[in-house]
């Protein structure tokens, strides 16, 4: 597989967070001689918050999960690759508990507090053994380091390991967020998964990490698509140990607490990085594309928007033959169901004005716009015309490796 | 182009329909060397229906048929290809007026009555005069013969012209029905436009065409998907010139009279064959596929389920490789938002048992489902477990040639 144009040239660099620890090791879930299991230990009083796939399909994990979020209390992280324990049945969930209460003997906590996830091949039950024989010499070994051990065993095709780490204060106190995640890089073998974890020592409730943290998946990892397929897995899961609050940082236990606004713009800002990451490895892409949509009716009918055009094939294909095609941009607005005043639209590529008031505007050259899409990373300006709203969404473009690597991959 | 691999040995042969005359002519829109204008004259008295693009950017002459459709009375269609007359705003409306004045003119019949659809490039405004100029000679050369030149006139680069023709009984006394139509095929050089125009001798008010067309899109036309995207120009258009009345037809004015039934099954057959046509002839395919969806809780969901598999990218790639990958089947019913149990599903490719309860059928070999997938027509049979009612609906696979021919054809 080939490292995305995009791959950082300087991965971050995670430092350890007060009140976890983190091992992981080459359980053969699938993969053969590379880390595919990952034991993530919280101490007591942790908090967590979680946003799922919306797919009708999920995953006996998506489910185990989503049932013990209301709880608000985590002891273990697991997390597997090489098999996403979905479309598994009665099996899976069997395997699903077998995973909790293993990790909850190794760690001394309540199988209801373990939370856990899992990527890869779907259809094939596997035994819970393959995980759990392992589980208690993870949980002996686990340190504060290991956050891009972390990030590596959580891959499954992508091409890089995503990471990345903020600092921010509560009440004049530092605390760290750090996340890791994998994208919809390949889909090995079988579909795109989306998993990413995040873990601060800021001590705030459950409840409030969950009211951050659903705006702040809109903003990011929402705001993504490579070509528009859902997984049945994708997880977000964002841990706080609250061990800050021993350094004095208080409690944070209501939305709009005013100590809390550097740590919100700081998990904004880790979530948008970590997004970007996993967008700049999609499957085969070449190009990066931002769509700045403005001019809707609201911002989720803008989000709409931008999504049509960014999961049209013939749009995403143009940007593929570096082809300024504006033409199908309109015909992208035009099937988002949004409302969009035709005769009021307007289109930016970069500076360069190329539509307004609904036709071709005068000057654009079809060669200003072919100089501007040879550019690996390019920004489109659309405005739709009929209110004020707006929203950003990232995508990139449909190449013949998108289609190669997903032929071919089994056949 | 490469002609489709399932472009019909034997087109059919169509035969004259009383009550209209056509004629074509190489107007140089923007083709040379090819027909790309087509005139079809009725007779005082021929009903008309249509069923439009949903697009909310829909093109100047979509709008126009549209706004003359409740009338329900036509005199002529004007169709041209090489430029769509899309998003171009106030110039486009007056395109579209100077066309339908022209006509009338020389047909002597008001502008109201005259029918008007375009298909290519999109954003380039042209003068009415390409077209208009030629009117009048194409009305006085019109005759009942040049049904072939008229499919190929309306082409842009689909790689067969696509015909269909079936008689029935109304009262005892035959009818015809032709149908012409252009696909996705190419989209040359900006976009999917789906054309179809029907005509028949059938005495119908265009009241009780219109009850009877929509049903049968939605089973044809609105059942198949090349890539998802939704052109500005799509139109369908059926026109009854009821000249079989004077042969003893019975006049048809409601929706239920017993009369009709063979009518209204002739209409169903010929659409659901143009709309095989049309999809046979998907840009870069290489293999057709039906998509048989049952047990879901209404006839729409399940044609939102099948429209779901049909536009993922995923499972497309995976029909192009020939990869029997039913887990990306699972992600594609979840992301469909439509209810599905996924602890009942069942798949079947052809006869062969893959999935069932929710999980892989005992006995399914990876090596039979591959076997199946050589084939370039195959049959995926769905049901997702939660109710009663199903619908068909017909895909082809993603390519690398559709990258090619979408990426590179302007660049």
């Amino acid at each position: 597989m080939k490292r995305s144009r995009f791959a950082p040239t300087h991965p971050a660099d995670l430092p350890a967070i007060d009140g976890l620890r983190i091992a992981t090791c080459q359980a053969g879930v699938k993969y053969q001689n590379r880390r595919d299991l990952m034991l993530m230990a919280f101490d007591p009083g942790t908090s967590v918050a979680g946003v799922f796939t919306k797919s009708k399909t999920a995953g006996a994990p998506v489910e185990w999960c989503r049932a013990r979020l209301p709880a608000g209390s985590a002891r273990a992280l697991v997390v597997n690759s090489g098999n996403s324990n979905a479309f598994t049945g009665a099996k899976g969930r069997q395997t699903v508990s077998e995973t909790a209460n293993a990790a909850s003997q190794a760690i001394g906590c309540e199988p209801s507090q373990v939370f856990i996830a899992s990527t890869g091949v779907i259809g094939q039950p596997f035994e819970a053994g393959v995980i759990t024989r392992q589980l208690p010499g993870l949980a002996k070994s686990a340190t504060g380091a290991g956050w891009a051990e972390a990030a590596a065993a959580i891959m499954t095709t992508d091409t890089y390991a995503k990471m990345a780490t903020r600092t921010a204060k509560i009440g004049g106190v530092d605390v760290t967020l750090n996340g890791i995640a994998k994208g919809s890089g390949m889909i090995a073998p079988d579909m795109a998964t989306m998993l990413c974890f995040i873990a601060t020592d800021a001590p705030v409730s459950s409840a409030v990490l969950q009211q951050w943290l659903q705006p702040a998946a809109d903003r990011s990892f929402n705001a993504i698509s490579v070509d528009g397929d859902t997984s049945t897995s994708d997880t977000l899961l964002l841990f706080a140990t609250q061990a800050a609050a021993k350094r004095g940082a208080p409690l944070i236990t209501t939305a709009d607490n005013p100590c809390s606004s550097s740590f919100q713009e700081a998990l904004e800002d880790l979530t948008f990085d970590l997004a970007m990451q996993v967008i700049k490895d999609g499957e085969g892409l070449s190009k990066f594309v931002t769509l700045q949509i403005s001019g809707a009716e609201s911002m989720q009918a803008a989000r709409r928007i931008g999504l049509a055009i960014a999961n049209s094939p013939l749009v995403k294909t143009a940007f593929a033959g570096n082809d300024p095609n504006w033409g199908r941009l309109v015909m992208a607005i035009g099937k988002s169901g949004e409302a969009a005043d035709r005769d009021k639209i307007a289109i930016r590529f970069g500076d360069i004005q190329v539509a307004k008031d609904g036709g071709v505007a005068p000057g654009y050259t079809e060669a200003a716009g072919a100089a501007y899409f040879q550019r690996p990373e390019i920004t489109l300006s659309i405005d739709v015309g009929v209110g004020t709203a707006g929203a950003n969404v990232y995508s990139c473009d449909l190449t013949a490796d998108y289609v190669s690597i997903n032929a071919d991959y089994r056949s």
